[in-house]
């Protein structure tokens, strides 16, 4: 392997700026292919990270690269998660091995770090909202630089991106969308496009709509001849209806495609003629996601993110020990044993099956799962309509993207009362995927929704219990719990419900008390434990389990017991758990005498890394809140 | 008059259950056609609403209610402005009299108010997404009821309508979508497909397209075969493409259509025969906004939704005395002015130029006015984008309706501290709208985001200073002002920036002192000033202006000077405005000795009325404010 090293670090060695790959030859280039996906490869298999949608582009990054100059035309990466090629390529290539670490470059476009990357990204679906703003504002200026979206199949799915589709063919400015079509959001695409955009669009396709269409002409003779005539000039036109160029060229796009994505030499003239076209142009190109790596071509899903691993085998790393089960996973086990016995539950995900823990539920009970694909809004509503029905709508979706979702929870859930449970996943701190997936604002942008309950579980004992009480519950839910493993509390075959707004005093103690939601319990446990062996304070602590309702009498007598008071969350500060503590106790004059700290997010982005060092940082784990505790016993 | 009156009412009145239209002849249906008129126009003539919408569906509506029974069937109107005819005929002719007054009728679609509302709406671009969910619950529970969604083609604009065509189209399951084309959504339709939607779909567009294909052909001869065949293929299927089912048939939709809206039976023996056919059917119908009411016709937007009016004429009623600028007036003004000497504003609305005020600015520079139609999500994202390039985007969206672009300002304007303005009208009660359009969370919802400004205006000049405050500060900013007119303070040419994070004293005082924001600053002065002079009571008032940053130093310092706050906000009280003074105060150590009371709107969601009679209601106008203000004097 060290004469290939050797070899390999000729020419990815000798890119300085990104302009340089234009001066490569052909075999340069494939070569320069060769050795980005192993320095992708041997990096994420020690950093963890999107591997199979970066090695999916490499050709197209490249080719990207020599028919555009990022230094004045504008790349927006939709997601951002198949970017890692373009970072290396845009003067970050010595900077790779800090990949997703502390103080490292960021798994996705930002643009405080570099000024290649011209919009910071992370959630779905935004580029080409982003890129028609950039195109507004350089024909508003007189400029004639370039702007590219790159944007997947499974973020088409999304309707920002129909959107920006749309207002973009009605003012006609130039730019250019690339779609990166390798049949695949994080999981298998759904809905009705996906198998649109497929390359294997389809003979089953068009006979299964001729069959349609006959049984329409068969069925509505009685109508007469308006009725007959639109059915089958439908018919007609659809015999030319092949090409998925047809819904692009509805948006007034002009569509190219669909090409190899493979080969550099092909999409770099594709380009270059591109460039010369104007109005806005639809670039569908296929790749393969996990492209040049067999375990990530074989396991896709399995490699979109991935923790570290044997780059020879794909084998995931073992770090010794145990392994202790996910929060996701016992959510997963739990949901799956209350669907036995509850035939109302319909498990519902927005492309995240694995994710979420709810590819178990898929397998076990497939006419009471739903894929809606990349669509969290469309979710919650559908939600809500099913539960009309008497259904029990149980939405899983992580913390980060749920902000998609609150028109929908406040105006289709909420107001209207109805029994949808909304599990979001990933509640605080993510580690390194960083600011845009922390789900660090939940409990403030659901904690205002009248009639929504909202837990926050301390273990995974309390998960099983806080998921039945949000099943049995008739109105809307909300539960959110972190990535990452639970404590190891042994689960049960039936968990009990918990009453409603009440919390659990865990340690009683005279000198003062933490107040704890979901992740944060735990650490407080064990600083008071801490504290009280080390130094005799005696410190209570309670854990509050819901952030609404609140459990108001007992924090009303906590208030009256203590004079001194930490609160403990993993949530901003601003409008979280604490700050609707505050109010509980304002409001019912229970804050006299007692002094108050609160600890949780700061107001700002919180940057990415290991969740341990950033809890660390940030003062939240049980140094910290042993540390607060400390100076809150000294003061006055 | 009198004599058809006695005739309209003989088929009006005979109607007691929905499906009594069934047993109507032509000529009957066709008169009962008028009768709802009639009704519709002389109420909402008085009361105010939703006119244009609910006259153009009067025969789609009867159509329905012959085909379908809503006992059974389900109707799900998306927006529910247009469903006027719908509750006449569904139970609620008799309380029509009431529409959108206290403790009335609603003007949309209501679960609690009656059980043919089956889905509650409000915001635009739901009703797909929920019609899908009660046919999977449906079909999981084996019956065979319809379901229907009814939406408009501006509602068709939204990304959330195409996340639900989409899974329709994938799951394949039995649905009805109408698509009510009146080629309007509020103001006239944008974005590509509008003019694909509309009937006049063309000649010019295909020539257009035509040349499009063409000059590719011509400029791509270099790229070889592949290119110039698929771009051929393209035109050739593109000659076929003339019907906008293509659209639809690319979801798997069935389309039929389009058919007259207008002609009742015509509409029913479709619907008679779509009953028929399984699978998702889209059914495209034709209307005419503001039918049968010559001055709604010719202006649909004034009269989509209108305040009391003269019905013979359609003129506005006139309330005597002079009429103060609302809010929007002054914004719009205010923001042309600026607009003339800063060429990098780009006012950007999300289809309600008229409505946000911004069709001043439409008219004065139409080059830097945006309307990306009901797109909320893309048109945050799109200001983004547009702010990379140095411009000042300034996003006009009515309060309630930015809680969909939540994630968007978290996520692409926050984050990155780009320097979008957002502009929050119809903020606080919005009055005869009620719940679904309240803008009563925003403080709670925007609160927490890290580096956004975010400010209240007491009155118009205060709103012109935030402006100008808005457009200077290199950074994201939300503005946020009231529904209706404002104090008669008098606005200027050139408003001074006010200092961030500073609010100001307006009174002072002894005996305690009130905090208020945004538009309850002005009664709380008032109640003050009533108090003193006839009681003597001393009590200072502060208005905050900031939301975030809050004007920490000052609100400390008032605690250190006070023993009684009350603070006042037109925002749910759950993470809200005063949720953050307790915040401020209690993490420095401010609130010992403090009593505090917080004022604003309850945790539930506030029914329609009359702005006024509301705000009375809750206890947060001066009335109210002074009555708390008298129980916290002789509080203990």
């Amino acid at each position: 392997m060290d004469a290939t090293q050797l070899q390999e670090k000729t020419v990815l060695s000798g890119i300085e700026r990104p302009t340089d790959v234009q001066q490569l030859s052909s075999p340069e280039l494939i070569q320069l292919a060769g050795e980005l996906r192993r320095l992708i490869i041997d990096t994420v298999a020690t950093t963890g990270g999107h591997l199979a949608p970066s090695l999916g582009v490499v050709e197209l990054t490249l080719a990207l690269l020599r028919a555009f100059d990022p230094s004045r035309d504008k790349i927006v990466w939709d997601v951002g998660h198949q970017a890692y090629v373009y970072k290396i390529l845009t003067g970050r290539r010595d900077r790779f091995g800090t990949l997703r670490s502390l103080g490292g470059i960021s798994g996705f476009p930002k643009m405080s770090e570099s000024a290649y990357d011209h919009f910071g990204v992370g959630h779905s679906s935004t580029s080409i909202s982003a890129a028609l703003g950039m195109a507004c504002g350089r024909d508003l200026k007189g400029r004639d630089n370039r702007v590219v979206a790159v944007i997947g199949d499974g973020s088409m799915t999304a309707g920002q991106a129909y959107e920006g589709l749309n207002q973009a063919g009605g003012l006609h400015s130039d730019m250019i969308v690339v779609l990166n079509d390798n049949e695949m959001s994080i999981s298998r695409n759904v809905g009705a496009l996906s198998s649109f955009f497929s390359r294997n669009l389809t003979k089953s396709w068009v006979v299964r709509f001729k069959k349609d269409v006959e049984s329409i002409l068969k069925s509505v003779p009685k109508i007469g001849e308006d009725l007959a005539t639109y059915a089958r000039k439908s018919e007609e036109a659809f015999k030319h209806f092949f090409t998925p160029g047809m819904l692009f060229e509805a948006f007034r796009f002009n569509y190219l495609g669909p090409f190899d994505g493979h080969n550099i030499d092909l999409m770099t003239s594709v380009f270059e003629q591109v460039k010369k076209l104007s109005g806005p142009v639809l670039v569908h190109v296929l790749t393969k996601k996990g492209k040049g790596y067999q375990p990530a071509e074989d396991n896709p899903t399995y490699f979109h993110g991935v923790g570290c691993f044997e780059p020879e085998t794909g084998l995931a790393r073992k770090f010794g020990g145990c392994s202790l089960p996910s929060y996701t996973d016992v959510f997963g086990q739990t949901l799956c044993r209350m669907a036995e016995e509850d035939q109302s539950i319909i498990a519902i995900t927005a492309a995240m099956p694995e994710g979420t823990g709810l590819d178990r539920f898929r397998e076990r009970f497939p006419d009471r799962f739903v894929d809606v694909g990349i669509c969290e809004q469309h979710a919650v509503t559908f939600a809500a309509g099913l539960a009309t029905e008497g259904f029990k709508p149980v939405v899983v979706i992580y913390s980060t993207f749920m902000q998609r979702s609150y028109d929908q929870i406040v105006h289709d859930v909420c107001l209207q009362n109805l029994p949808v449970v909304l599990c979001l996943d990933r509640g605080g701190l993510v580690g390194e995927d960083g600011p845009t997936h922390h789900g660090a604002f939940d409990m403030s942008y659901l904690r205002h929704i009248p009639n929504l309950v909202f837990m926050a579980p301390a273990d995974e004992a309390e998960l099983q219990r806080m998921l039945v009480t949000a099943i049995r519950h008739d109105g809307p839910v909300a539960l959110r719990y972190p990535r990452g493993v639970g404590l190891g509390t042994p689960t049960v075959e039936k968990p009990e419900p918990l009453p409603l707004g009440e919390g659990c005093l865990l340690r009683d103690g005279t000198d003062a008390v933490v107040v704890a939601i979901g992740s944060r319990v735990n650490p407080s446990l064990a600083a008071a434990e801490e504290l009280e062996r080390e130094t005799g304070a005696s410190v209570a602590v309670f854990n509050a389990r819901f952030i609404r309702p609140m459990p108001e009498a007992q924090l009303i007598e906590l208030a009256g017991r203590f004079s001194k008071m930490l609160l403990v969350e993993e949530n901003v500060l601003k409008g979280g758990f604490g700050s609707g503590v505050l109010e509980v106790l304002s409001d019912n004059g229970a804050l006299s005498g007692v002094t108050v700290k609160r600890l949780g997010l700061p107001d700002g982005f919180v940057e990415h890394g290991k969740q341990k060092e950033l809890r660390a940082r940030l003062g939240i784990d049980k140094v910290g809140i042993r540390r607060n505790l400390e100076e809150l016993l000294a003061s006055a």
